[in-house]
């Protein structure tokens, strides 16, 4: 078992991502219950790390990759820590975080998808372990809060991981799978979360559901 | 690693009772909080796979057997969409979907306890492990949509699991396991549960404990 | 994969943290959510084994050590059914089971780091995956009943852990971890527990959350 090797630049946007989601978890959970400095670093570093640990379990790769480079649980910690300092000054900072969160989702989707596929999974366990690469982390967060997981009610936040996920399958299938390819899925999935958030976008309810239930 | 081999019948009734599960799993979802489609069909397959891909885990048998056959997987997602599509009215469907359900759980419970000893495990653990394939999706489900697991209060649904485990793990104990050992383990194991639902039956609860609280 | 070797009397103490935990757990679910005998049994023993078994998923030690030794499922199991059968006196009892529970924490977080190391991973990993084993099991009874889990804002449960982890990782690092070390850090790990129930001490919160909210 080794680690998949990611171009310099997914690299870069992954680290990115971890500290993202890092910050944004840890910022959610104090929003949502009391909790004491180590209860809000730890949600963070979950949110950060969760989806790819999840991801690793599921495929062998154990110890996961976010055990084996300290960078990730670095910078998973640092957001956390960064969010419990300025936890009353991040409202105002709300944009930029949802933009780092949207790089997040969308690199770790990408990623999530490859190394999957490069561990030998089929087309469709690929597309779902990439999409759980990328919201995973934020689940356990909501349901160790008691807050009802928002990839499964708010606004497009699934659909862009599963679309960046199933397109860097399809790269690899069809062979054109490199950094281009990467960042051209990274990019849809970005461009999908960012058009949900400003224009709180949602999927489609079952029928007959009153919207204000 | 090997997947163990099921008889036919075993298999037909393994990939019904996924079905079921992902069927009766969105539709309890749905029932439970307001969520979009991706969040039903999600709850659903969680359902209907989430038990199998834990005792895969535990047992060391990685990618989970759910994502080394499309069927599971399929099926799961067909479950789901159907749950969505129909949502309202299921209701009426109440009882067929029980059945389907009692399968579900049956089947699970007695693939679940065989395959746990195949990979080497004593008798606590395989039967333990019986009964988390049959009950482990719906308790993920559960603690999503912020439900106290039904399986630790509803009338007779991990005893009838428990049961079937445990019966499975004595017939190849005795050296008997087989297609007919495994049926009759599944049949006792949907009878307590049909009666458990017909009847409103439940386990002891702990003494002094008043019954509306 | 073989298990790692505890001295005895650190083996002796690993039992009895999970026959506390047991006890202890199924007692914590008993008084938040009603539940039949399955259910209290059942979060008795997610609780005394869960932490364990997280981390040996984590470290790829599958199947789970808890598995492969049958009397700490019999220990889990027994506190467990204690619990349930006493339920209504264990309130009288709530010292010695908070005392019992704290020597479970400590021993379970020096045992985990310990045991982390000895499978390869590094300083940070193996301090979060030795915290993990201790507290791992109740998070998840907690998640389960619906309760914000208590590691994540009640007095001091997090920070012992993380301290007899440290020590642990620490020992191991300079060639000095036996025994003495091991019962050291447990004892640390112990006194700041101990210090935090009776004081009822908690970790810093973020700054300008109101203190009851």
């Amino acid at each position: 078992m080794t680690t998949t090797e990611q171009p310099l630049l997914l690299l870069v946007l992954d680290l990115i991502g971890t500290f993202a989601f890092g910050l944004n978890g840890a910022l959610t959970a104090v929003r949502a219950v009391r909790l004491d400095i180590v209860g809000v670093v730890t949600l963070g570093v979950i949110t950060a790390l969760g989806g790819g640990i999840i991801r690793d379990v599921l495929i062998g790769d154990v110890p996961p990759a976010a055990f084996r480079d300290w960078r990730y649980l670095a910078l998973a910690i640092g957001g956390g820590l960064l969010a419990f300092a300025l936890s009353q000054r991040l409202d105002r900072l709300e944009l930029p975080i949802n933009v780092l969160d949207a790089v997040g989702l969308s690199v770790f989707a990408v990623i999530g998808a490859s190394k999957a596929v490069a561990f030998g999974l089929g087309v469709g366990p690929a597309i779902i372990l990439g999409a759980v690469t990328g919201v995973g982390g934020g689940t356990i967060r909501d349901t160790l809060v008691r807050q009802v997981p928002s990839v499964l009610h708010s606004n497009l936040y699934a659909i862009p991981a599963l679309t960046a996920a199933a397109l860097t399958v399809l790269a690899v299938q069809v062979g054109i799978y490199g950094l281009p390819a990467a960042l051209g899925a990274a990019a849809i999935c970005f461009a999908i979360r960012m058009l949900g958030v400003i224009l709180g976008l949602n999927a489609p309810r079952p029928p007959g559901v009153p919207e204000d239930r």
